[in-house]
This record gives C-alpha cells, sequence and structure tokens, in this order.
C-alpha cells in the first residue's frame, strides 16, 4: 500500500498507540512516524523496539509538520495534550484519538483544535490486558471493529483519511454518535471491567490461605475475571471519571437485576432462577453468530 | 493401564458423565461401563455415540452388580438418585459425585447409602459451557484439579479408588473439607457466574438495537461474560438452590466492594479507583504463576 500521510505523529506509546505505530510501519502506511511519550522510560523502550523514526518526550514539538495526530494517551491527559499540541498543529492537520469514552474526548479537546484542523473522534474495540510499548503488536486491529464519532461539521474527509488509516491496520468502521458510544460501551466494556475489578478485589481482601485456593481453584469461573481485571488501572480510572453518567445508569439496572436474583436465592425460587440462566443463553448464540469469538 | 474396576455406573450423560465415559473407555478404566439417564433422549445419543456397553434410563437398574457408581446428574435430582440406587447397592461399591456443592451433595446421598457402601463425595475442576452428551471429551480432565471432600468415617481404600479413577482420566487430586469447599467454589465459581448472568441478561432487556450494538461490540469485555452465562441453567439453578448460604455471604461482600467503587464513581475519586484497579494486577499474576492460565 503507498504511503497515507507524509508524516504521522502518535501521542501515547502504551498498548494501543505502540500497536499502531507497528501496523503503520508493516503496513507503509506514513513515511514519517513520529511517536511521543511524557515518559522517558516509554520513549526509550519504543526507541530500543524501532517503533518511529523520531521518539520525544516534547509532546508539543512532536506534532510540528505532522499531517496526522492520533492521541493514544489516558483520557486524563488530554486536555494537556490539547492544550500543549494545539498551537504547533499544522493547518489542514487532521487529529484523531482513540479514548474509550466519546464525549469527554470531545469536550477535553475540542477547546485547543485550530479552525484549520480537523478533529475526528475514534475508538478501536481492540485491546489486551496487558500495558506498555511492549505488549503491542501490528495484528492488534486486524478484524477489528473501529467507531469513528464525527460532529455534525466534521469535514468528511478528514474523516476519510481517518477511515483509510484504521482499514490500512484491518479494522473495519461504524459512526455513532458520540453519547449513544458511550452508552453501548458502558455496557459492553465499561461494567464488565467494573464488575470483573470488583469480584477480583473482593477475592484479594480474604485471609491469606482462602486467596491461595482461589487461584488454585481458578479455572472454575474466576479465571476468566482476573484477565479483565489486570487491564491498566490509569487508563480504567478515567474511563469511569470520564462516562460517569453511562456508567452509573448502567450500575443501577445492573445493581436492581443482581438484587432480583439474589432474593431469589434467599428465598429458594428455583423458577425464577431457571429462567433468568435460560434466556442469556439466546444472547451467547448471537454474539457467536455475529462473528465475535475469536 | 489395566482396568481398575470390573463395572462402572455412570448416572447423568452431560458433559461431564458422557467426558468420563470417554476418559474411561479411551484409558481402558473400567471392563464395562453402564451409562445411565432418566432422559431418553440423551440415552439414544449416548448409544449413537457409542459411549457405553450399556445404556439405560432405568436408574435403579442401572447400579447393579456395579463396583463403582459415579453420579453426575444436577444437585436437585440427588436424593430421587440416592432413594433409587440406594436397595440395589452391592455390598462395597463405592459411590462418589461430581456435584459443585459437597455438604448438599453429602445431605442428600448419605441417607440412601447402605452400611455396606462408601461415599466419596467429589468435584472435577472441569467444564465449558456447552451441555449435553454430544459436548463431552475425553480430556476434560486432564491437568484440571479434582477435589475430594471425605467425611471423617470413610474408609481410607475408597478414597484411594476414586483418585485413581481420577488420575487415570488425567486429573490431581486435592482434599477439603466440605463446607470449606462450598465456601471457596462460592468465590471462585458461583459468583462469578452469579454475575455473568447477571450483567448478560441486563444487556438482554435492552430495547432491540441497543442489544443488537452490544453484540457487535462486545469483543470489549462483554464478550467473555456471555461464554459463562451460557452455561447449563439446570444445573446452575441447582447449585444457588444448594449453597445458598456461603454464595449470599460471598455476594454481601462483592456488593459492599461495589457500592464503594459506585460511591468512587460518583465523587470523582480517581485515587480510590486506581488503587483499587492497581491492587487486583497481582491476583493475576499469581493465576498466571499458579499454571491456571491455558
Amino acid at each position: 500500500m503507498s504511503a497515507l500521510f507524509e508524516k504521522i505523529t502518535i501521542i501515547g506509546m502504551g498498548l494501543i498507540g505502540s500497536s499502531l505505530a507497528r501496523a503503520v510501519q508493516a503496513r507503509g502506511l506514513a513515511e514519517e512516524i513520529v511517536a511521543a511519550d511524557i515518559d522517558e522510560e516509554v520513549c526509550a523502550q519504543v526507541k530500543s523496539l524501532g517503533l518511529a523514526d523520531t521518539v520525544t518526550s516534547d509532546i508539543r514539538q512532536s506534532v510540528v509538520g505532522s499531517d496526522f495526530v492520533m492521541i493514544c494517551t489516558p483520557l486524563g491527559a488530554y486536555a494537556a495534550v490539547g492544550e500543549a499540541i494545539g498551537p504547533g498543529l499544522k493547518a489542514g492537520a487532521v487529529v484523531s484519538d482513540v479514548g474509550s469514552v466519546k464525549q469527554a474526548a470531545i469536550d477535553a479537546l475540542m477547546p485547543y483544535m485550530p479552525e484549520s484542523v480537523q478533529f475526528v473522534p475514534g475508538h478501536p474495540i481492540a485491546g489486551t490486558e496487558h500495558s506498555g510499548p511492549e505488549a503491542g503488536f501490528a495484528a492488534l486491529f486486524a478484524d477489528r471493529w473501529c467507531i469513528l464519532t464525527p460532529l455534525p461539521d466534521t469535514d468528511i474527509r478528514a474523516v476519510e483519511k481517518v477511515t483509510k488509516l484504521w482499514e490500512g491496520c484491518g479494522a473495519t468502521i461504524d459512526i455513532l454518535e458520540p453519547k449513544h458510544h458511550d452508552l453501548v460501551l458502558g455496557i459492553t466494556s465499561h461494567l464488565p471491567h467494573l464488575i470483573a475489578y470488583t469480584i477480583v478485589g473482593t477475592a484479594s481482601d480474604l485471609e491469606d490461605d482462602m486467596a491461595s485456593e482461589v487461584i488454585k481453584y481458578s479455572a472454575s469461573g474466576f479465571r476468566d475475571f482476573t484477565r479483565i481485571a489486570a487491564s491498566d488501572p490509569v487508563m480504567w480510572r478515567d474511563v469511569f471519571l470520564n462516562n460517569k453518567e453511562a456508567v452509573l445508569e448502567i450500575l443501577q439496572r445492573f445493581n436492581e437485576d443482581l438484587s432480583a436474583l439474589q432474593k431469589a436465592i434467599r428465598r429458594g425460587d428455583g423458577t425464577y432462577l431457571h429462567d433468568t440462566f435460560a434466556r442469556t443463553r439466546d444472547i451467547r448464540k448471537a454474539v457467536i453468530d455475529a462473528g465475535q469469538v475469536d
């Protein structure tokens, strides 16, 4: 594939940023890659992994002359990143991001975007429980969805550029309204992570001998939760701080449903338990039919 | 391996029972296998799969002349199975089971065990989200734990026979006290399943268009819960009805921990969220170090 961009800057070189750098390299999507991260240690790792032409901890400087800037930091850093890069952005540049909450991403970055620059919010539905530049890999986005949530006045050509980048990485693009994205992902991603963190936290509070048995017999269900609960704590802190409203609303529904099951267990209501457990099988079938099982 | 048993009867030919029949066949652990299931349709499947020498829906008759009887039905059927087989059990026979709750298994079966018979409660920590005789496979128990919870007066030779059977299937034996087993598995297995059923149920209550999006983007966390929530509804109804006390106790701790996280989200307490999310990574590491990740 011929290069889509002359110079791309990736800010934040964790799992997602470093995977994107690898994919861009592997598929020749940009002539020049600049990798930026405020953490000098991360920069040293990125250098030694050879993921970019230039590696810098100077965020402000990193975007100068780039025609495409992808922000891959935790959401909590967006305002600071926006403030740093705003003045240096090239006229006509496209800025995008990979954050898990889209309305908050828009709120944090838009105030800093010059009129000559187009911001296209995005979210690749891809990841692992591992963090950092060494955990990334070029195929992370292959056969995955990437959701874009452009604003009503976003230039369609900018949306097309972001689309081509992700398609070049093997992903398929979907377009959603930002707040709707945040609600859907609140259910599919944020609530599951919150629950997994809770259940693993509950287990880690057990007395030492009990905790070792829980680990020993974790294959009986617990293990799957430990994988999810091993995800990056800073990223997830920022997700919950930035998608508060949707998460709290979904959590309330979840709590009501859990209370009903709790009551059924206390009362020995086998019919209610059976009917609830039988219903959820259909969803699994739909997930498999949708090709969402590896 | 030379046969451990002359005649083994397996009652309940679902995922676990049919996998055991396959493993016993594959490793030549018994000279003769009798498979029993009250469901005629299941019997027909077992016959056509060739999993046993004799297949019958007559539970009472199935144990006559057997030196080993393994009960693999849902827990709710134990008392009826015990009542049916009690009079027909051969003197010196060993009876065991695979139920997920051990104190309830003991309470349901012991009243029907003749003095000349030894009952050794057991629980292989193995399974998949699939059900029925066609879902079984011989390697299901390989490199898995199998917990036995013998009573204080159980004959050690009977425990050894059950141990050899499971070791013959590739499992490793561990011995626990029944009530302690129920508490540990309440945490590692019963609570995770209850939570997964809840979260998938919450999602299935969504309006149709939202539900289809949840399925589409399920790879972001939700998917892992759908797998757990696809498990057999009858088996899990019986688990919760029979381990009520332990499950409700653990659920209370879980609810307290979830409330604390909910409050932290509402208040925007990033420090609390980060510290909770960082703590759970150690448990994942311990699970990996314990060789419990495939």
